[in-house]
């Protein structure tokens, strides 16, 4: 087998056998197969697409391509939750404390964040001492007596699709869908799981900007995780503006703790209950998604999903004083108010430029090498529906540097639009997809 | 500039500036722009082909990643040939020391050849002493004296040209014209010359298999000549059987001779003068390419055109006795004679398999490193449309191996076609491209 004929195949859009897959996959992984024929490989690829087949043997390769978690001995249904990303989600943080007051375990490994603004990675560590870098053996006894644990990606799981994407940043390869969702997949099958839910954002503020190309997403990896023999739902939801209200790492743990303590915005709660519902149904916790976000309430207002997060702090060696006082999470120096240029409706509060703004504020980074600010950050007052008055506060920003003040506002400029009329009300749910 | 935003810009099949051309080749050529890059550019552009603007300073950008020669102060037209490469061809060996007899200049820089058969620099090699590494001082000065002179093709001349086509032939990216036409173009356009004649092959033996690609080819060539103000004629033509009989690299040493001294066959003389009067128009000699053919007729009839390659040979080091006897040329230790296995109408000697035949027998090489056996070869005794019997020999092998004979075998048994009917007969040249 040669790989340039692999590559040719591909070229001319033919169905590539298991095997030539697993050749291609594993000789890159092993420097056998130079970068310049993947990248041609992937290139071919965003023109004649992997059809089902070929993607599922793409996405089993990548993850056995390292270390896979086996989590047998947890007498619970292992369940977890994938976002594609977007600009003030921190649902993750607010989801798993709440499953995790049932008999569910929830084994979750993110990344950092790139572009826009930090991961879930990120914001954790914006806690003053919380550590990400946990051993196997730290994970696996969070899961067994806190029921959830949060590591960062590891050079363990699925190293072949980290030095494939690195490769697909930088050669303008990213933007297919059979290739996205292999490398989502590979990553989360490796977590030894029973169930998974997938948030699939569409709009500015998402890697994907039509509702269309987020559902086709969805189905891909819906089908991938079904074949795979895990219970799989996905959700495909509104990110044209940030989710919630704050956007920044230190301002996301803010409102986690908000929305655990039972306050916090109305869409970011939705959201985060309608997954936490979804991951108690998958689990068999509940009956249904409705049962589960009732049981999802009951685990805020009872104070126990709090608990569980200030528990994570605690094995972690995150601060846990942060939790009764935001004033031991790192804060800014200044703040800067930007108001409303105009009277009407708020009509758009563009993501990506939220995101964008955000990121050069320091929230974000560019290479995976850069350092992120962990306290700069915006909180919105409004949201898009919002009447506004001439000089109503649209948005705090909290930053420490002028020039990257400056930088965020050529960003935040653009970001909000206001109208005379009310815009119409677009439910933040748009889909959900898979088989309860 | 980026280079992962000029690939995206070319994925999206948007035109590329001049300034991003260059960017990028100038980038790869001095190992700033990685080699994955590059093969994800190249792969992009098979499928958003550049256009005719792109592939113009694309050619540039290569032609002057390099050196380029300068021959003004000879007092004659400079014009050369360019093959895309056949099965049997040797018309560049013919019609060099035919144009030559005349006041015309050919700066003469050929390839080694890759795949089928040996490369002019090949056949040349294949004379004993024959040297093809001259000095830039010893090849113009052959070109003052001789009115000729042939070189292999230099690591000075369009080096961008070279290690992008390393680089596509090991990633499926070679077939697509405007990168064809940009590679050819750049390496003639270097040789300082004021025309260029172009023999574009298609069939069975050629790289483009249909008419229609090999003359979408030649009129790509035409218009880069034309647009770089030099005169460019493209003569597009048939390539499904060899041409001439002998198929080897001494072997077409011996055609060669056998031309010059006014006898050999009808389809490589009627070529290759074709191209030599073509020549000798665009040099200002002739006013047509008929009288053009007469005066190469002659300079063969006069022995001017035997004398002129003699006196090659003596400037280049090679071994002068061959042209009276073949005996000094190197040949192979055993013969082998392939026999028609019915009666009938020779109705197809596929090119391709004479070529991959006499390249597994030990004519060509695979990788540029190979060695090559300037012995070995065939000799065709029946071209298409001859009447054979039972037994006739069609094909008289030289060989050293019996190992390689016998792999050899197996593409020839594929080659021949014998029909009850007679063929119906087809031009060897189907159509010339460009003004005179």
């Amino acid at each position: 087998m040669r790989a340039v004929d692999i590559i040719q195949k591909k070229k001319e859009g033919r169905v590539l056998f298991k095997e030539e897959i697993s050749f291609l996959v594993k000789g890159f992984t092993h420097n056998d197969i130079p970068e310049y024929q993947m990248s041609a490989f992937l290139m071919a690829c965003c023109f004649k697409p992997l059809n089902f087949q070929e993607t599922l043997h793409l996405t089993h390769e990548m993850l056995h391509s390292g270390k896979t978690f086996d989590f047998s001995d947890i007498p619970f249904k292992k369940i977890d939750k994938h976002s594609t990303g977007g600009v003030g989600d921190k649902t993750s943080l607010i989801l798993a404390p709440i499953v995790a007051c049932y008999d569910v375990a929830i084994p979750m490994i993110s990344g950092r964040g790139l572009g826009h603004t930090g991961g879930t990675v990120d914001k954790l560590e914006s806690i003053p001492g919380f550590k990400m870098n946990l051993t196997f053996e730290e994970f696996q006894d969070n899961l067994k007596t806190l029921h959830f644990s949060m590591m960062g990606q590891t050079k363990d799981i699925a190293p072949a699709d980290a030095k494939m994407y690195a490769l697909r940043d930088v050669t303008a390869t990213v933007e297919c869908i059979p290739l996205i969702a292999a490398s989502i997949m590979s990553k989360k099958l490796a977590e030894g799981i029973d169930g998974l839910v997938l948030d699939v954002k569409f709009g500015y503020g998402a890697f994907m900007q039509k509702l269309k190309d987020a559902t086709e997403l969805a189905k891909w990896l819906v089908k991938i995780g079904e074949s795979s023999g895990k219970k799989t739902i996905a959700l495909v939801t509104d990110m044209n503006q940030p989710l919630g209200n704050k956007i920044g790492n230190s301002l996301e743990i803010e409102e986690t703790i908000e929305v655990l303590q039972g306050h916090g915005p109305k869409d970011l709660i939705d959201l985060s209950l309608t997954l936490s519902g979804t991951m108690l149904t998958l689990g068999g916790i509940s009956r249904s998604v409705k049962e589960g976000v009732s049981l999802s309430q009951k685990a805020i207002h009872n104070g126990k999903a709090l608990q569980k997060f200030k528990e994570l702090l605690q094995r972690q060696g995150g601060d846990t004083r942060v939790i009764d006082s935001f004033s031991y999470l790192p804060s800014a120096k200044y703040t800067f108010e930007f108001l409303a240029p105009k009277a009407g409706f708020l009509a758009k509060i563009n993501a990506r430029n939220i995101g964008k703004g955000a990121s050069v504020l320091g929230c974000g980074r560019e290479t995976l090498t850069d350092a992120i600010d962990p306290s700069v950050g915006f909180i919105l007052h409004k949201k898009v529906g919002a009447k506004v008055q001439k000089k109503d506060i649209l948005l705090t920003i909290r930053y420490n540097d002028e020039k990257k003040l400056a930088a965020s506002m050529v960003e935040l400029i653009q970001a909000f639009e206001i109208t005379p009329k009310k815009p119409s009300f677009k439910p933040l749910i748009q889909k959900v997809l898979g088989k309860l």
